[in-house]
């Protein structure tokens, strides 16, 4: 099967191909009768620009990235990039544009790419991931003027647009539940330190409890993996005045931390109140099932495509507030049993 | 910061474009030395040729695409496809070629986004998943003549290359081991009826246990959720012949599997073995850790990588046969209590 040319369809229309081009780009040149004519044949034998002509001639390459820098392992357990790709992506393929997925070891590779994407044209744009306090990516896409919105804040995004949702609200939101069942010994296992977003749940978790008296409140730090909020929930839970109740930084770690309830013979809620934070249904795979903090990860990923799209466009934008995540209250939290 | 471009490199060597287009693409024209000059010019200013003038001037589109066809809240819980992408990515990354993705929602979709990027020359090539028996993606590639590797088989493919794992000897070892600690009713829960290896592991279990002797073997059949595999537990577990054994057909039905078990009271592994397939780190977040069939996710997706870079440079190809997953038995299989 021969992809159809430009000069099929003008040999088709008896024009010449600098007519069918006038006609396709909208441009004078051509009677509006014979641009329709144009158009229809074009249809008819399913003729259509190449990407390579259309990005040659000035035009856009119809393509934004997204330079995923996390563990292929920790990439495939975690139920969040997945929905956030499928909403970017929904949104991107109903205006025509693809998106290009390149996963990278670090930082410096993840400016390299950008730098290539760039200096080849093979995006328009780039959505930036697990934004840092000193974010080095930040000013390199500043600097080479690549349109870009960032997936996190508030702050830290220099002058690139971003949308957000208050990770501090729900924080607090969740602390205050527990406190309203009647506990006081309350634990968090926080993902990476390093990332923005695991700072401002850390700076919440400070103010809320410090701001309700709660003197034992402790925070461990982990790594996202089920293996590291294992760990960690063995920790408190091996510790003389053990928390009656876990905030966790992802679904997996308070999936991993549930077993090792289990294992260690307490009861989930009697001995222990479970809450995890990004709902995904895995949380209601697990029995009990999870209360959870849940957002629309998709329409999320939707939002930053249509803010992205508008920074390609030469829209004003700037920073979008998304919703904040809300509690969904199920088996694994209740009142603590008194010991 | 402006992008360098062919005149900036002729320019700064003191020779024409044509000489730094010669000596770009290794043609005759400029001496040795001069080729070497211009090259270090060109790393020196950052300049790379445009994939879009590369593409126009015959050369390739230096990306490969994949269209997932599986609703987005599926394709965030399954870490299979987010390790087969993070496989293939890596191959493709080491080629400096970028991989396309895009969701649809069903073939005659995933067909017209084949037919656009093969009219957009957006892609040299694709990945087709989840095969069927009668696909009609087969024939409509062979048609474009888009170059394509299929992740499935054996058989059904029509003229693509593929790559297959041996799913009946997984399946006939699973239930063989099962027999050997004393399991005679052996369930399965399966996945979607109408994909080709689904029904490879059907055939595989009626074969396995008519030469066994297992009569009251059966099938149930579910769509990969846990919800659908929550209910089919629940199904088998409340008739009167309970089988004494489970085999899932993916990890997130198993741990469901688990949970309805707990919940309907039955000691796993005492009451109730279960196994799944797709062996990931989910399986071993739950108490008791999941028994599993396994195999290395992403060094599959780079077979199929390098498959089609194979078939993209017209080198000769076939099916690939990849390993067989191999059984770990874990926490959640033993012996049948006497009941």
């Amino acid at each position: 099967m021969k992809r159809p040319t430009i000069a099929d369809v003008a040999r088709r229309a008896g024009v010449s191909k600098g007519a069918v081009s006038y006609a396709l780009n909208g441009q004078r040149g051509v009677s509006e009768a014979t641009r329709q004519r144009i158009l229809a044949i074009a249809a008819e034998i399913g003729f259509s620009p190449s990407s390579a002509a259309r990005a040659l001639s000035g035009a856009t390459a119809k393509a934004v990235g997204l330079a995923l820098c996390r563990p292929a392992r920790i990439l495939g357990i975690e139920p969040f990039f997945m929905e956030l790709i499928s909403g970017v992506e929904a949104e991107l393929s109903a205006r025509s544009y693809a998106l290009t997925l390149q996963v990278v070891a670090d930082q410096d590779a993840e400016i390299a790419v950008y730098r290539r994407w760039w200096a080849e044209r093979r995006v328009d744009g780039v959505f930036v991931c697990d934004l840092r306090t000193e974010d080095r990516r930040v000013p390199a896409l500043e600097e080479l003027q690549l349109p870009a919105v960032v997936i996190g804040g508030p702050g830290h995004t220099g002058s690139l647009a971003n949308v957000w949702s208050d990770e501090a609200a729900a924080l607090a939101e969740t602390v205050e539940y527990l406190v309203a069942l009647g506990h006081r010994r309350i634990a968090r296992v926080g993902g990476l330190p390093a990332l923005l977003h695991t700072e401002i749940r850390s700076d919440a978790f400070t103010e809320v409890c410090g701001r309700l008296g709660l003197d034992e409140s402790v925070t461990v730090w982990s790594d996202y993996t089920g293996e590291e909020g294992a760990r960690a929930t063995r920790r408190l839970l091996s510790s003389p005045n053990r928390p009656t109740a876990v905030i966790y930084d992802n679904d997996v770690m308070a999936i991993a931390g549930l077993s090792v309830a289990q294992e260690m013979g307490l009861q989930v809620p009697g001995d222990l109140s479970i809450v995890a934070w990004d709902d995904s249904p895995l949380c209601q795979l697990v029995h009990p099932p999870l209360t959870a903090l849940g957002r629309d990860i998709p329409a999320y990923g939707a939002h930053a495509a249509r803010q992205l799209l508008r920074v390609i466009a030469g829209e004003p934008t700037g920073g979008l507030q998304d919703e904040t995540a809300h509690l969904t209250p199920r088996g694994s939290t209740a009142p603590p049993r008194v010991r």
